[in-house]
Parts: C-alpha cells; structure tokens; sequence
C-alpha cells in the first residue's frame, strides 16, 4: 500500500504536592517547583482564582504578591482574574475568553504559567484555555475543595459547558503541577468539605475494599471535620485516581470511562437541577443508584448494597432526590444514559459492582431494573 | 517531600495514505481504513468541505455518498458542512461553532469522525473543533493543496486565529489518517500549484541537500505543472516532515522549533497583508530573507544563498515584498520577531543555514544585518 506510517508516544510527568499554607513566605515547595523547572528565560506567571476562595480569603493576591517577589525567574503577572466559583463560570464562554485575552495582553507565552486556584469548576476552565491559547500554555493547579483535591484537580481533564452539555469543549492536557494546599479545607462550607468525599467512596468501591472499610470506620469523624481524617482520604483518593490514569489510558482514547461509577446519572441531576445539586452529591446519589441496580441484578450481594448506601448515609449524603426518580422509560435522568453513550463514543459502558473494591463493566442497562433500584434507594432513604 | 508522582506516556499513530480519486466507488483506500478501525460500534463520520474544492468539484457530497452507501459499520451524515477556504475561515469563531453546534446535532461522539476535505485553513479549523469536542472527535485530514500535503495536512497541529493572531486558539492532536489525493491537484490555481512547493523547499534546506538539488533539477518541470515531479515532491517533503515530528518533540513541549525556517518573517507578511500573500509565498520570502541572513553574518556560503534564491525565483517565487523590507528597527516585520518569541514560549530560537542541507539554530538575530539582508534580496529580486 501506497502510504507513510507516522508513530510517536508523548512523555508527561508531574508532581502533585501535599502542603499548608502554600503562599507563606516560608514555605518553600511552589518556588522549589519553579526553580526546578526555570529555563533560560524568565517566564511569567498569571493567576486565575476563584471568587468563593476570595471571599475567604481576602489577601491572597497580597500574600501571592509577596511570595513572589524574590525570585528573579519569575515575573508574576500583579493583575489576577477573579471567576466565580462553581459551575457557573463553565456555563459561559464569557470567562473563557477573558482567560484567553489576558494571556495576550500580558504576553504569556507557552512556557510560561497559569496557576488556577479553586474548586474543580474554576480549574477546568482555567486548563482549558491554557491548553488551546497557543496551543497550550503551562498549567499549574491549586485545588481548594475536597473534591478537587482528591479527584478533578490531580487529573488531565479539563472543560467548560456548551449548549447546557457539561464538558462539551475541553481537552486532555497534564497540568505541570498541582500544589494540595489541605489549610484551604477549612473554610470549606459543610456541603463542600462533604461533597468530595464521594468520589473517595467511589473509587473505593471500584478499587480498594480495604480504603472503603477505612472511610466506613471513619465516616463519623470525616462527617465531623476531622482534619487528619480527611487528609489521608484525599491523599489516598488521589493515589488511586492518579494510578488508574497513569496505568490505564489517560486521555481515554478507548471506549472505556471505568472509573467513572455512579456518575451516568450524576451528570443529569446535576444539569437538571442547575447545578444546584453539587457534582459530589449527584454522585453519591448515582453510587446508591448503581449499587442498588448491582444488587437487584445479581451481581452485589443484599448486605453490600446496604453496607454501602448507610456510609454514603453517615457521611451526611441524601442518597436520593426527586430529579433521580425512574418511573418509566422516560424518566429525565434516562435522557442523560443517552447522552452519557454519546459522549463516551457510541459503545455504553457503565461500571457496577460485583463486590465492595472490585468494579464491573456493563454495556447495558436494564429499564425495569433502574426503576426497581430507584424505588429501593427511595426506600432505604425514607428509613434512614 | 510529601508528593505524589505522576508519569506517562501517550501513544499515537497515524498513516498519510497517497492516493488518486478517493471517493471513486472502486477505490477501497478509504474503506478499508475505516473496516481496520471500527470495532463493536456503528460510527458515523461527518464532512467539512472547503468552498475552494466545492467550486471545482461540485459533485463530491454526491460522490462521498454513493462511495459509503454500502459500508454498515458507518452512519454518514448526509447535511455536509462548506466552510469558505483560506485564512478567513480561521479569522472568527463562527465556522468553529458551526461545527461543534453540528457535532451536538447530529450525535458525533468521541469515536466517529470528523473528515476535513480542503486546504490548510480548513484543516486547521475542522481540526481544532474536532480536538475540543468531547474532549476530542477522531479527526481525518483529506489535504487538496500542495502545502496541506506536504506541509501542515500530514501533521499533527490545528487552530484558528484569534485578536488578529495567527493560530492564537488551537492544540496539538494527532489525526487518525490523512488522505493525500492527489486529483485535487489539478484543480489548483497556479497561485495555490507553487505556494507549497516552498515548504518542500524549506525542509530540503535544513535537512536534506540532496533533496534541494532534485527540486533545483526540477524546479522547471514543477513551476510547468508537472504531475509526477509534484508528487515526488510531496512525498519526500511530506516524509521529511513526519520523520521531523515522530523523532523529536511533536507537541513541542520544549523550546525550539527548528522546521520553522524562514517562517517568522513569513507569518508577521501574512497578517499585514490581510492574508492576501499566501502562506506559501511568504514563507518563500522568509527562506529568501533568512538566507540572506545565513550569508551576510558569515555561516553560509555567498554561492549557497543566490543558489536559493536561483531556485525560488526559477519556481516562480516573488523573493521580496514591500511588506518584508527592513529599513529601521521599527519595521512592521521586526514586530513579528517579537510576537514569534511570545508564542514559541520566551526564547527566541531562529533556524538559519550553515550549508545547504544543514540547518543551525541561533538565539538572536542582529537588527543591522536583517536591515542589510534585506536590501541584498530586493537587490537580487531587480536582476532576475
């Protein structure tokens, strides 16, 4: 045949830091990370922070402004850009492109950074543009939230909403960096401290029998803000997450999303309810709707179902909500299995459980079973 | 330290398929590409057309039907998209949207494909939407010009212009397979005919002398229109490009982009002309310019210089332009030097010519000898 083959495998490689107090000026991990990473020429640094980490934390950019100042590599952009946290600020272009102009207008090159810091929402969407503005800006991320620190901020995904479709524009792009600061958790509303727990719960579920028992024991002190607590459950959550996409195929270019258990549904609430249910709570509600559907099909044994949906209980999670009810086969949250196919690439694959820690994959979905495991979630909720 | 280590490689591969008539019902290339990769799923394929093809081949939406009619692993959808060719349908957001708006309408997923069938421009476009879609659509290239074959079709960049900037927005992704069919040819202005032989020209500079001296033996035959000296060309140049990206650093994660011989001049002439040099015309100013360059700070031989500049202009290349005189610090295209260190990330690496054959790399480049470099081309472009 009559052609030239082309062949190449690209090598990405970083850290993911655990710190306090990241911007105190004796703490030395974010400018070790820049010395260690400085060329010949000075690059530039532009901070994109999250406005609920600003409402918190009103002297950031004066602490950044002063971490900053003594080293000569580093010319630190003094303007930063403040996006509102949450959902809201991927439900627009509008601060997308204003990302975009700012790296234009102060002149950052592809060598030079953007550092994002806040919850999952504002760090898709500053990955996303300093992935495509000149084909991809250096990216560094500061999660603030349980749930960035633990799962969305130490992975390669990055996004923004488009035509009311989560994560319809975005790319697969490794940060260069990510610095876990743990002292923003404590400023963390009850719903946000609790809201990331949920994909440690997930992972657990799929991954390590041993974790989920540790989060069962733990349940009471994680729903009571023990610290110690939460710091290895994010740390371990990370571990596992970063592991799946470091061995398995990190910009999913398979057909399959296995990590993704509990969250076919969790996609749907959480746009039909306008992002009022957070993502970690649509997700411990698709956890108790997968498990239960595990169970009811033979799969998961009774005892497990309920062993998994009273932790998820603990915790504080509502397990179920009227926007998850099935009643028929044209319940809303089976519009989002649809659209789940569509994004995945044709082929369904849904992971259930076969027994606490081990995940199976399904290409189907049976309707009369989703809504049978709706009643028993539904069921369970009202005796709990 | 308390971190967490993250590392991994990603594949890619592709094959640049060389071709004639593609979408004639006996050809099998396409097909066969498309049986080896479908798997369990139907997928479907959409079609971005260059208006520029659509004038000279009317009849290819029918054609691309009738020649997937009988493939039942494949869903073509019928309602093709005809962006208008050349730079303008990089210079607004519009067609971007255009295609990602039909990429929600018609169901694409992550593992159909967006087929492109144009010129560079369009490529780029169809590309980059693709590449951002879903986090990514699998992405055909159907280069019809001789630059988008040889040159940037084979390739692994996209994007659009944005603020006035060339390829402001626009990422690194690999397509899934590139069909050069090289009947589009023959449909080519002379204008569109010459433009990309100096992409073949630049790469035979840097890399290959043997190469050079073949176009100079040629360079009648091809500014003649001759088919096969053409397709040779493309080959080589779309081999020597390839091999460039798969053995080096194809998402130029680091600093130098040695291929870009003769292009920062090249791009500043594009945008000041509003596009109305063409791609491939400025880059032959640029080789001109860079080659003068390459003599006048003492690296290249005097003879090696006017050889090329022999060559371009026997190719039918204008050397020079009002656009590209240098007269003082301030020239317009001096500015383009700057916006070239921005985007290639801080340091400026300029590729110049110590030989036929073998490109250097150089830091800086001495505003006096650009200022006399460029008199010596427009001095040589009044004789010939």
């Amino acid at each position: 045949m009559n052609h030239l083959q082309q062949a190449f495998s690209v090598r990405f490689e970083y850290n993911v830091f655990f710190t306090h107090k990241l911007f105190e000026p004796s703490n030395p991990v974010f400018r070790d990370f820049l010395r260690s990473a400085s060329g010949e020429t000075t690059k530039k640094i532009f901070f994109v922070i999250d406005s609920g980490v600003m409402e918190h934390h009103p002297g950031l950019p004066d602490q950044i402004t002063k971490y900053f100042s003594d080293l000569p590599s580093l010319t630190l952009i003094k303007e930063m850009m403040i996006a509102p946290g949450g959902e809201s600020c991927k439900n627009t272009e509008q601060y997308f492109y204003e990302i975009v102009r700012a790296v234009d207008r102060f002149g950052i090159d592809r060598h030079s950074y953007i550092a994002a810091i806040g919850g999952g929402a504002v760090l898709d969407l500053a990955g996303y543009a300093a992935a495509v503005s000149h084909r991809g800006i250096r990216h560094i991320r500061i999660p603030t939230t349980v749930l960035s620190q633990n799962d969305s901020g130490v992975g390669v995904k990055n996004g923004i909403n488009y035509l009311g479709k989560k994560n319809f524009l975005g790319s697969f792009a490794p940060p260069v960096a990510v610095f876990n600061d743990f002292s923003y958790l404590t400023t963390l509303s009850d719903a946000d401290w609790r809201s990331g727990i949920s994909e440690a719960v997930k992972v657990a579920l799929i991954k390590d029998s041993a974790f989920f028992e540790w989060i069962k024991q733990h349940a009471a002190a994680l729903a009571n803000r023990d610290m110690d607590a939460m710091q290895y459950l994010i740390k371990r959550c990370a571990a596992l997450h970063m592991e799946h996409i470091g061995g398995g195929d990190p910009f999913e270019m398979g057909s399959s999303r296995p990590l993704d258990f509990g969250h076919w549904s969790a996609h749907k609430v959480e746009q039909l309810s306008e992002f009022s249910v957070k993502h970690g709570e649509a997700v411990a509600m698709g956890i108790a709707l997968d498990s239960a559907y595990s169970f009811l099909s033979g799969m998961l044994k009774e005892k497990d179902a309920r062993d998994i949906l009273g932790v998820l209980t603990a915790l504080g999670f509502a397990v179920s909500h009227p926007l998850m009810d099935i009643r028929d086969g044209e319940s809303p949250v089976l519009k989002g299995l649809n659209e789940f196919r569509e994004h995945l690439g044709g082929r369904l694959t849904i992971m259930l459980l076969s027994a606490i820690g081990r995940g199976e994959e399904t290409h189907e979905l049976d309707t009369d079973t989703l809504i049978r495991s709706s009643q028993w979630v539904a069921s369970f909720s009202s005796k709990h």
